[in-house]
Formats: structure tokens, sequence, C-alpha cells
């Protein structure tokens, strides 16, 4: 890496260019703004940046995967599955942990969920035993009424909802995929031509 | 900060939320930038997540300022002030560390720098004993032919680089200012009123 940052670095203190470099590894950050967040680091009060090194090694250590949904968090269950009142009878299948933040939100959805931390892409080399599709079949035979496909309505998470699927239904578990269609608030003019096919398909009576 | 992420973030643990919001104090980071930051955090190795944390902790605390012209250094004298083959006459001021890699780049400027780790600006507080002009004039007696104010051509920048030239004018040392103009490769369409009058203003013979 040492390279990128090139001779006109020559005057940047070593520490720094390695600073730098670090924050560059991270997803959506280039050079000149992993720079920029060095140079705002050495302008922080002592307990400030110890605070920001200790909440890395903490997050990192303390921080696991929940052993029933694969959700991220520091006990055994993740707080949606240890919470009593849900009903986990139906079981929303989602690509990440910030899914969940985003079901969460609508504050309708009272079922539980599944994580499996990827989509299976053979382009990206991810095959379906690298996601947690295996934890996901051993729920799925404990009273489990209803699994929702809750995956991107892309290619990847398209195949990998199928995929599952089949998987699930021989089982006798009824699958569901999240409706396509309209986003609300937005226009038909700006709608694109497949949304706008799924839209009138799934049309419903009034 | 805990009400920021709101009750919406109850399915996330704390030590992520409280990652998240390490990062979003970064400057140009928001929320959902730091939350997909501190998700990218627990993808990563142990060893990785320890380099970073460890490269926070030993940038912030080995890196200090150069006891001549205050640039962010590991050792006593940055790399420029400890070249004997620059120019020690001339001294180019310079808002932040950022600056002199830009004038670096350029790989024509022989002289050193002096950092000013800011600008005056009396509508945020940041008064000139904030900065480090103390240091700048205690420089200019020994041997200095001549100061180029290089802060930015704003509001700010102008201010910063006026007061500091009627300390040091008196000296008895030439004060210069960094020429506006059109930037090359730039075209008259766009360039606005008040560069194009700075550019006909200080127009030469071809």
């Amino acid at each position: 890496m040492a390279g990128r940052y090139g001779d006109d670095m020559n005057s940047t203190a070593l520490p720094l260019i390695q600073l730098s470099e670090q924050f560059a590894r991270l997803p959506g950050i280039g050079m000149k703004t992993a720079q920029r967040l060095a140079y705002y680091v050495m302008t922080m009060s002592d307990d400030d940046a110890r605070a920001f090194a200790d909440a890395i090694m903490t997050a990192h250590s303390t921080v696991k995967e929940c052993s029933l949904c694969c959700n991220l968090t520091e006990n055994e269950l993740c707080p949606v599955c240890a919470e009593s009142s849900r009903d986990h009878g139906i079981i929303c299948v989602v690509e990440n942990p910030k899914d969940i933040t985003a079901f969460e939100r609508t504050n309708e959805y009272n079922g539980v969920y599944h994580v499996l931390h990827g989509l299976i892409s053979p382009m990206d080399g991810i095959t379906p035993d690298m996601l947690r599709v295996k934890q996901l079949l051993s729920r799925v035979g404990k009273g489990v009424r209803e699994v929702i496909m809750a995956t991107n309505p892309t290619v990847e998470g398209e195949a990998t909802a199928m995929y599952i699927s089949k998987l699930i239904k021989p089982l006798g578990v009824k699958v569901t995929r999240l409706a396509f269609g309209l986003p609300v608030g937005g226009t038909l003019e700006f709608a694109d031509e497949v949304t706008l096919f799924k839209a009138l398909e799934n049309r419903s009576e009034i």
C-alpha cells in the first residue's frame, strides 16, 4: 500500500500515512477522505482517540452472531429472539443485520428474523454453504408456519430467495416473498418498466 | 448521542451502536455511513481490527508538532525542516499540514514551511493567539528573506494573511501572497467574476 501515496507523502509522518491507509480500507472511503480523517484524529483529545480505538476493539471482540437467527448481538440471543412476545412461527429471511433495523422501523412486523450474511453469487465465489442456510433449515422444523424471503430485488437476491424456497417448501412450510410494486410516494413517470410491470401484475381490487 | 439512533436501533447490539457513534463524529461521516462502517468492522479479521485500532492510538500518541515549523511529525524536526539542502531563508505559511503535501507535489518549492493550524475567524472564536503565529515571528528574525502567505483565498485566509503580514513587515522581511488568477485547464466561461477580475488585474506581458 505504501506506493499508493507516492513520493509526495515524504513530508507526512509515517504513523499518519499508516492511519490513512487503515481508513482507506473502509468501504466508500477514498484516499483523500482517508487522509482528511487521519488528520482529524490528530485534533482529537487523548480521551476521544482512546474511546474511538476502544470502540473498534470492543465491538469487534464482544459482538457475535445470535445462536438462533445469526443477527449480531453481544448476548447468546439477539433482542428480537429473546423477546417472548414475538411470533416465533414467522421467520423473515434477510441478507444483512442492517435489514433488520429497516423492518423494525416499520413497527409492523412481530415475527422473528434470520440473517444470511450474504447472498448467493457464483460470480463473487459465494456459494450457499457460505451463508447461514443450514441454520435456517434447522429452525424451520420447529413449529414455523411461514418463511418470508426478504432479500433485495436484485439478481442475487432473487436467486437466493428461489434457492432457499426450494429447500423449505418440501418441509410443508409456507414460503412468501416481499411484494414488488410502485414505491409509496413515487411517481409513474419515474418507475422503470420492470417495476411497473410488477405493479400491474400484482394489482389488487379496491 | 443515544437518542440519535432512536428506538429503531433496539435490535442492534450496543457496542455496534457505540462504534457507529464514534464514526459519526468524524468530519463528513453521516449516521448511515457510520453504521455501514461499523458493520464493516464486524467483517474484518481479528488482526485487521486490532491493526486499525492500533493505528489510531499510534498516530495519536507518536505524532506531534515539529519544533520549528509546527508540521506534524514523529521526530523533533519534520522531514522538510531536517533537510539541510532546503532554503531556510524562505518560509511558506500554510493553514494545515495537508497544504504542505500539496506544495511538495509541485516539486518546485525548495523553501521551508510554517503551519498555522487554523485561520483567524472571530465568528468561530478563533483568535490569533490560538494559531502558531508567535512561533512564526520567532523564526522570522533568523536570516529569513521572504515569507510567502499561502493561506486559502477565503475571507478567513485573506484576513489571516493581512494580519500576519502587518506583524512581519516592520521586521524588514519581504512578505508575498500567492497569485490569484484562472486555474490552469479551466475555462473563462466558468470563472467567477472575482477570479476573472484578479486574472485581469494581475495580467503579465507575454
